[in-house]
Order: C-alpha cells, then structure tokens, then sequence
C-alpha cells in the first residue's frame, strides 16, 4: 500500500503546531461549509431506542428518496440499483472487488484521485493512465490515447466528474466519447460524481448515468460526503442497471453487515435540503474559486487554470519540486506564525515526473482566511530558495 | 464470495412477512437491548455544525479513553496502540490484508464466524479448521489437531472469544496453549473479542492481549456494536503492539479515510454508561439464555449445551438437514400466523457435513416472545416431515 499523499505531510504540520504556528490548510478536501441543518436536527430528533443494524443494502426509505434525486438529475433508476455503502471509498472498492480480477487493468486520464491508487492495490489491478495537461485546462485526452492503452486485460475506464484534483467538469460530448471506448471494447465505466452538485458557470452536470446503451457498462460512485459537507457521515452509494454487478457487491454488502445507520439519518434528510442550501454553496464556491484563481495568477510565475466544478484546483509553481516546497511550507517557513500547507500533485500523477511542479488546493476556506493563504504562499514562494524563476 | 449463510434466508423471511406471518428473529445478533442512554444523549447533544471526517486512526480523545478501558481489563496499550475501524468487520479485513498475502493459511476451530470466510475471500486467503463438538460444549480442540494443520503458509490462528456461534468462553488455560503454538511457529493470533463483557456464571473474561510474550503476535479486533448495543454505529477497533502491524494497517485506514464520526460520538460516550447497564444487561441475558436452554433441551432429540458467554448457542435438532428445516419454517409451516427464523449451522462450517443437523439460535428476544419462539419451534419440530427421531 502507497502512504496517502494527500496525508503524508500530516505529520509535519502538526509538528508546525507544536512550534505554534498556525497553518492554513488549503491540502484537504474537507469543507467548512454547514451540514443542512435540516439533517441535524433529523439527528437530534431520532427517537429510537436501540441504533441497530440497517438493512446490508441501505435503507429501504432512503434507497427510495434517493433513487427519485437521480431520477431528478435524469438517470433512470430505482431502489434496486442502489447500494448504500460506507463512503464513496467503499463504493470504489466493492466496484473493483465485484468486477476485476487480480492483474486487470482499468484507465483513467492523469492526474487523478490519489486514493484510487490504494483501492486498485487492494484489488491488485493495475491503473494505467492517459494524460491531461494543465495547458489545456485538463480537458478529456484524445479517444486515440485511450486506445493505445487498452490491453487484453483492460476491464474498464475510470472517469472523476468533476474531477479531483483538477476541478475539470467533463461535458456530455466528451462522456459521449468515453462511452464509445467502453462500448467497443466492452469495458465497465466506473463514474465517480461525488462533486455532481459543484458545477459552476451556469454549467450543467452531465451523469454518465445518462449515457444510452451502457446499461450493463456504467458502475456510478457516489457519496454525501461533499454534497451536504458530512464527510464524517460516512455515506456513499453505488449505482448500476447491471444485475449481476449489483448481485456480486450485495455480497460483499452482506459480509460488512451495514452501513452506517446514523450516517444514513442525516444524509436521507439532506436530500430535504432547501434549495437555497445549494444556492449559497455554489455563491460561496464560485467566489472563492474567482478570488483564489485571480490571487494565484498574480503570483509570478503561477499559472491556474479556473476549473468548472469542484473545490480543487491544480496549481503550477515556480519549484523545481512541489514535495520539497510543500515540506519547506511545514518545515522551514513562516509569516508571522503562520504558513500554510497544500498538496503536492506528484501524488495525483502515477508517470515519474509528472506534475513535480504542481500542488493541489482546495478552496476549503473562507475568503478571508483564502485571503491570507494566498498572501503566505506569495511570500513563501519569493524567499523560497528552490524557486526557479 | 460465497453468500452470507446468516443473510440466505432475508428473502424467505421477507416473503414469509408478505403473507401477513409474523416472525420471531433467532437468526442474528441484533440484540434487542437498549444503546446506553448516555451515548444518545451524547448525539442529541452534540453541538457542532459541520459532520467532518476524523482522524483516519480516530477521534484522539476516543482513543485515550478506550485504551484506559483496555487497560482496566489488564491489557497493557495506549492510545498509540488503537486504531479505530469502521465495525469489527473492517479491523478484520485490515488485520488480515496487512499480514496476509494471497494463498497463505490460518487456522480456527470450527465452528467459527461465518463472515470469516467472506475476509479471507477478499484477502485469497484459505481458512483451515480443527473441529470443536456440541458433545464436548465446543470447547478448544486438542493443540495437537493445531499442530496438524500447520504448514509453510500458515501465518496465523483466529479465537472468537467468546465464540459466536457456539457461545463458548475459552479459559486463561486455554488460551495459553494457543499463545504455545503461536509462538513456537511464529504466527499471528488474530483474537475477536467483540463479547467480551458477555460473559456468565461468575465467569470473567480473560484477553488475549494479557498473554505473555505475545506482543509481537497478537492483534485483537474488537467493537461497540453488541457491548453498547449500537451495531449500527459501525464503530470497531484493531488492537495491537506490533508496531509493524499499525502501520501497514494506518495505510488501510488512510486510504478509507475517516471512521464513522457520529458513530464515534456515542462510542466514546458509552465508555461512561454506568456499570448498572451491564448489570441490567447480564442479568437478562443469563435469564433467557437459561430459559432457552432448559426450553430447548425439554424439546424431544434436541441437545443444546449452555454457552457461558456472547448470546448465541448451537443446538443439534433431530432433522436430517438444518437447511431444509430452516427453509421449511419460513416456507411451508406456520403455527397460529406465526414462525421462527434460524441460522443453518452448515454455514458455520467449512467441512462439508459438519454441522448438518445444526442451528444458531441467538437469545435477543424478550423472555415472553422467547417463550412463544420456543413454543413454536417445538410445535414445527413434532411435524417437521423430515425429522429422524
């Protein structure tokens, strides 16, 4: 098992914090946004005696409202093409458990979520990648360099939308493109949508849920976790119109018993939330994301792109070593007893070499928080001694 | 993944209930018992806004208090010694994945936690087993038979203590001669203590981690699901002092990473409930354990020994297949619009044969309706078509 690149540094910072400096996490894709209230005092509420085992698929209740959200958002689904499970981790895992087999391989455009790596180990399948530059905003590599991957152990593609780390929201004509890999080769698309919620520009998330002919093709991950900011809840859920896909991750349901039960209270009243809940989010986002975009191109020598959805966004540095500087930010710098810390790309690419001169950040933080952040990192990056321009 | 011989019959019994049949549960370990009211209040009254994720390792503060209660059952570990897992089940799955390699081997006396079999399945791990018998109440076979089993894959021997199925409480005595082969051969003793504070007649529970010697070799899997009755907190723990061990199993949990947060709210409150609560729960537990038992053994060709510990026991019927009969009284028998659902102990089994004309029962029924599932259960016994006495 690879050590998880987005906690490797956690040490050190809090080693920071013991010398009591005050660091800015902008590495971490925990938001500070409230969880719905609604979902709270659902919580607070509960008036049973005894917080039993759910059913090992979810509950009944909540699979229902559930399935009536995705039909909202145009996949044709009910409750029996849900499994609720223990996080969109577990959802990954179950996926690749149910349907490959040890030295399969599945591909996914680079860079990508770092903990995919750890599921695909687990499973001992093999990621192979097909890169996207930060030049071109980490649009979807062309359908030929899929192609030049594919093997006779290739089961299925990988496709994050919107994307983490790059924030990069796919449209339907590039899933369209995907769709047509998977349909000539056969393959499984494994569609994480954690981030369906956050699109932003008066942009509309496309489910590759949607996709005609690939009933049989399309596993969906998905969680609460980010939508209604209950990471903790712990609740995710797969989705699928394969049946025997579905028959196989029951099984492996079965053997964890249950997923969490009072995680599932709060995330079947979040889908209650008004809608003002998500209309303040994006406000939220979307001028955190302006600001810190804005912020970061005025450093010299940054360059962001401004992504479409999510909470991330890929920065390229004037480092020779994004992981040196990230350790040096923990290590070695601070403004007036405070530094901050992100999250050096090399972990997000699997290609030696690749992104050595990128970190993530996450727009995780208030503005005026965001605000000071991006003033520490200007500072840092002018003293710092590896800067190459 | 072979399906959960607890869960096979789910479909049956919801049919059963579809015809208006009610159905008394023997079947699982979803005790009846109330979560201390402490833990509850603890989630009613928690006041934070946001449900982030923890510590991939767990609450710090939950961790420091539930190595002081490891310490008071005489186990030496601190919090450095703690990691919290998402139920028992994922301390399992974690404990073998990060000590087991595809095609090596443990050991078990069987009967044993049919969920095992699921682990080991994930991990390409084989399960072997040195019988135990009803005769002989299931207590702990001769090392000898251990001896037997080994080979150059065997890395580890797996004790439920107490058992679940068999309800059996290994002795200080007993548990020294499996700590005997463990270090003669340099293995590991997986020990699942999640009955711990289940234990009767004056009886008092001895851990693994007491164990001289051992530190290297003992990882001990635990959980609030039957202690604190919230197994739909999913809230469990790896114990251990191999350094090594942690940290291959931190990666596990990095990679997953967060445990339940509110599942840990009332974990960690629980650790208060006073001492009355288990008093309480004792006693009840001893009274329909002694009522089931003595009800059992009246029924003609039924045998059940008397389990000193968890709230399960295995009972030999006079059927020729236990399977059958389970089937049977949720299919085809039904006494005044009533029957009762059991666990076919082939399930708890790998040695095909064993077992066949066994059932689990678990004692999470309140005396009266105890009294009516027993009723009924000796009713279908006297005209069960396939029954051999």
């Amino acid at each position: 098992m690879p050590a998880s690149p987005i906690r490797r540094l956690v040490p050190l910072a809090d080693k920071a914090k013991e010398r009591g400096v005050r660091v800015y996490h902008l590495n971490i894709g925990q938001p500070d946004i409230p969880t719905p209230k609604v979902a709270l005092d659902a919580m607070k509420g509960w008036n049973g005696k005894v917080v039993e085992y759910t059913n090992s698929a979810g509950n009944l209740s909540y699979r229902k409202k559930l399935a009536a959200y995705y039909r909202g958002v145009g996949a044709d689904v009910d409750e029996s093409n849900i499994l609720i499970t223990t996080g969109g981790s577990e959802a990954i895992t179950f996926a690749f458990m149910a349907t490959l087999n040890p030295g399969d391989e599945i591909i996914t455009p680079e860079p990508f979520y770092a903990n995919y790596i750890s599921f695909a180990t687990i499973c001992g399948v093999t990621i192979k990648t097909v890169p996207s530059y930060i030049e071109n905003d980490f649009a979807l590599p062309p359908v030929s360099e899929f192609e030049k991957m594919i093997t006779p152990r290739t089961k299925g593609v990988v496709i994050v939308n919107p994307g983490n780390p790059t924030g990069y929201l796919y449209s339907r004509e590039e899933l369209e493109q995907v769709a047509d890999i998977v349909k000539r080769h056969d393959l499984f698309l494994y569609t994480d949508e954690v981030y369906r919620e956050f699109c932003y520009d008066g942009l509309t998330h496309f489910s590759a849920a949607r996709l005609e002919g690939l009933d049989e093709h399309v596993i969906m991950v998905d969680s609460v976790s980010k939508r209604y900011s209950e990471c903790g809840a712990r609740v995710g859920a797969l989705v699928s119109r394969n049946k025997e896909v579905l028959g196989a991750v029951t099984r492996f349901c079965m053997a964890r018993l249950s997923p969490p039960a009072l995680g599932q209270i709060i995330a079947e009243a979040s889908l209650d939330a008004p809608a003002s809940y998500f209309e303040e989010v994006h406000r939220e986002y979307v001028e955190r994301r302006d600001f810190m975009v804005d912020a970061l191109n005025r450093i010299p020598g940054v360059s962001c792109p401004r992504p479409r959805g999510a909470f991330y966004a890929v920065v390229k540095l004037p480092v020779g070593d994004a992981d040196d500087f990230a350790r040096w930010l923990l290590e070695e710098f601070e403004d007036g007893g405070e530094t901050v810390m992100v999250a050096p790309a090399s972990g997000f690419y699997s290609t030696p070499g690749r992104g050595k001169d990128e970190v993530r950040v996450a727009y995780v933080l208030k503005i005026p928080e965001l605000k000071r952040a991006m003033e520490i990192l200007a500072k840092a990056l002018a003293t710092y001694p590896g800067r190459t321009i």
